[in-house]
């Protein structure tokens, strides 16, 4: 059935990108927006838009009743989720199928599977996936956690089945550390996510932070080359690349093979990323989780290849056949991308919403930027701090690094602090232009000394 | 000899586009400005800027010897022209030269000759180019352009040789309009550029405008593709797009081996392009003048290559070698770029310059804005009316038109009128979007009828 209306069920500059691609395909967009957001350019631009509910998250962009009773009256027929909100939950997914409404993300079997960590490791293992050494599904008791630990040797990571994106984990030294937490971390992963499960892995020290795009149409798959987001702070990315400067062509066909192999496994539909972690001293690669939607850092990889993935999103939705195949997807080029978030970097990246005065975005030769932002847009305090994505592209790294020093040269924004001034200063760090980084590299070595090293 | 810094000699997009160039690049920039240009983007995004002289042309941007000594006594060791002003007029070119500054674009003696068209046609001529049918030189008098006109046939075209850009030119009905007009369009080419030889040409009826882009660096030359800019009122190009829809493979070839082998007649250095017409009744082409300059469109060759231009020109007027290599240039994509000028469409495109009030351009996926505009400019009388060049690409035409009209429906100027809604109203018509287009199109098939139709 091919998609006449959308509805966003989600804020922000995702928001916007998504209705961007519904104009170019001349499909209908819906705004669905919080009363915080009333103001917000995404309202601006749709072609209508509908208040959903209060500025709390779970008075509006949760409401996945509200959402979908919204789109019905609207006459929308698909919902888009963005990322984040309701972006990953089964359930959501499965009620927009009963509601008669296409769901532009995989089958809510996959966001089901994959949302559980323990479930997706053996899917991935099955999958001929390597996967960090580690126990074999949930650890029974604290006792099973040991024996698991022991065989796979100390330091080892206590991870929440259900949770993810860095939540839920700590590192364990030892066995008598071990079952002193293995109790506690049961007891706030079922507080924190639902569930008690909770599963051990091999820690590894110093890891880059590398993932794989890859699309499907559920019965094919391709990846989309990888991104590498090894420069974090507590587990959030505030740049990715792609590619990355630390995986060469032979790694590149394995990590990638991978991927595509697993998305295979279950038959993918749309776009998801396949997460890994790369130990810095062997170059070897484990899976660590499926995120399955589409990504904040998705632009890169639309830089280097030319395709659009939300478009393709919306296109495979709507029960057209994938467009893309493996061989024809070309890579050129780098591409780099910055999160400008309204964060004060010196108060360890504390959320400064405000109102935005000056906001004059750089422009010309290699320079994207998406965002919702406009001069005397008021940033409300209840979501995300992201104000813009800059990302440039070039015919190498530097030249890609080039533009972007130059971007945030002309990027002007008052009124609220923000993180281009980090950006500007990581971009002459020379562990980073020489692609020398992990993902503790800001917390113990950038920013060593730093009265908020704590912070990261 | 490395370039430090570099003086730019022009305004606008185009002087924010070489400071760019210049940034990325490490070197120095010193904007060379009028008093009417003070308070303009380039001025306060450069790292230096000098005040030239008045607001007229003749007082600032035109007077080389100024220009080159501010040069001199900011450190500039070289001047960028830009477009228009001084950037074809060789004797700036040998000034720069004399004086010790490396002058970027190319050498004197191939402004000069390109410069008189009757040289440039002799040139491409003995480079096995095709010209239009016509005199070999000027004509010396009016028999001999009669002579002429009868072996090539009426109706023909007297063209002043040192006009260009469609000015000084006329299109003959017959032998007694020959002879009644020939004397007076000498006398007005002497008047208006200084040199009253003038020479007949074949006029074809319905043409396209295709040019080649090349670069050289004296020793190799490339081509980075042909362009298409029929879309035309008053021989002003309002948009370009690259590749043609009108050329095929087979055709490319032979088109950009033809500017190419011309650029290499002359060791071409810099980047030029190659201007031809080309016959739509049977696809012949025909060589009419080459701009020895960066040119307004380059970007969309920039879209669809991956090139930038402007850097390029820099390192080899720097000395180095040329870093592109033809088996290296590859093309991707479509792009297309829409002149937004501050003129009223409906008034026959009058210049309507004044102060903008809302100014807000399009961002996201595919869309590259070059623009010295921001919100509360006001827009000197003294100059081009060029607002912004909207750049879009994608992966086929229809992919880059998509994303045009929705960059043209976002795009927020209020203040001035603009040719934003012609640009809409063009990306409707059908005649464009299937490539039925000529470089009357505007005057006789889409504004036919229209009470401006005669000021196109």
């Amino acid at each position: 059935m091919p998609i006449k209306k959308v509805l966003i069920a989600n804020r922000g500059e995702i928001a916007l990108r998504v209705i961007r691609a519904c104009r170019e395909l001349g499909i209908g967009s819906v705004q669905a927006y919080s009363s915080a957001d009333k103001d917000s350019l995404p309202v601006r631009l749709a072609d209508e838009s509908v208040e959903i509910g209060g500025p709390q998250a779970t008075e509006s962009y949760l409401k996945g009743s509200t959402i979908i009773a919204a789109a019905k009256e609207f006459g929308a027929d698909a919902i888009h989720p963005g990322y984040g909100f309701l972006s990953e939950n089964p359930d959501f997914a499965e009620e927009c199928a009963g509601a008669g409404l296409a769901y532009i993300g995989p089958q809510a079997s996959i966001i089901r599977v994959m949302g559980d960590k323990a479930a997706a490791r053996r899917l991935a293992v099955e999958a001929g996936v390597p996967v960090t050494p580690g126990s074999d599904g949930p650890a029974a008791d604290s006792e099973a956690a040991v024996e698991v630990a022991r065989s796979i040797g100390f330091p080892v990571l206590i991870k929440a089945s259900a949770g993810g994106g860095g939540r839920g984990m700590r590192v364990v030294k030892n066995e008598d550390e071990l079952r002193e937490v293995f109790e506690r971390a049961s007891h706030e992963a079922a507080v924190a996510f639902g569930s008690g499960a909770v599963y051990v892995e091999k820690y590894l020290d110093k890891v880059r932070h590398i993932e794989v795009q890859v699309f499907g149409d559920g019965e094919r798959v391709v990846h989309v080359g990888e991104r590498d987001c090894s420069i974090q702070r507590r587990h959030q990315k505030l740049v990715e690349e792609s590619p990355s400067p630390a995986v060469d062509e032979a790694m590149r066909e394995r990590i990638t093979t991978a991927a595509r192999r697993l998305a295979e496994r279950v038959n993918y539909r749309s776009a998801g990323t396949v997460e890994f972690i790369v130990d810095t001293a062997t170059n070897d690669f484990y899976f660590i989780e499926m995120n399955t939607r589409i990504q904040v850092e998705h632009p890169v990889t639309e830089e280097v290849t030319g395709l659009d993935l939300i478009k393709e999103q919306i296109r495979v939705a709507s029960g057209e056949s994938m467009s893309l195949y493996q061989e024809d997807i070309k890579f050129f080029g780098h591409a780099i991308e910055c999160r400008i978030n309204a964060e004060d970097p010196d108060k360890g990246f504390m959320p400064r919403p405000g109102k935005l005065e000056e906001f004059t975005v750089p422009l010309g030769p290699g320079v994207r930027v998406d965002s919702h932002a406009y001069p005397g847009y008021v940033l409300p305090p209840y979501y995300d701090s992201l104000l813009a994505k800059v990302v440039t592209r070039g015919q190498t790294r530097e030249e890609a690094l080039a533009r972007m020093r130059c971007a945030l040269a002309e990027f002007q924004i008052t009124g609220v602090p923000t993180t281009i001034g980090f950006h500007q200063r990581l971009l002459n760090e020379p562990a980073f232009l020489e692609g020398r980084v992990h993902t503790r590299y800001l917390k113990e070595e950038m920013w060593a000394g730093h009265p908020m090293q704590e912070m990261l």
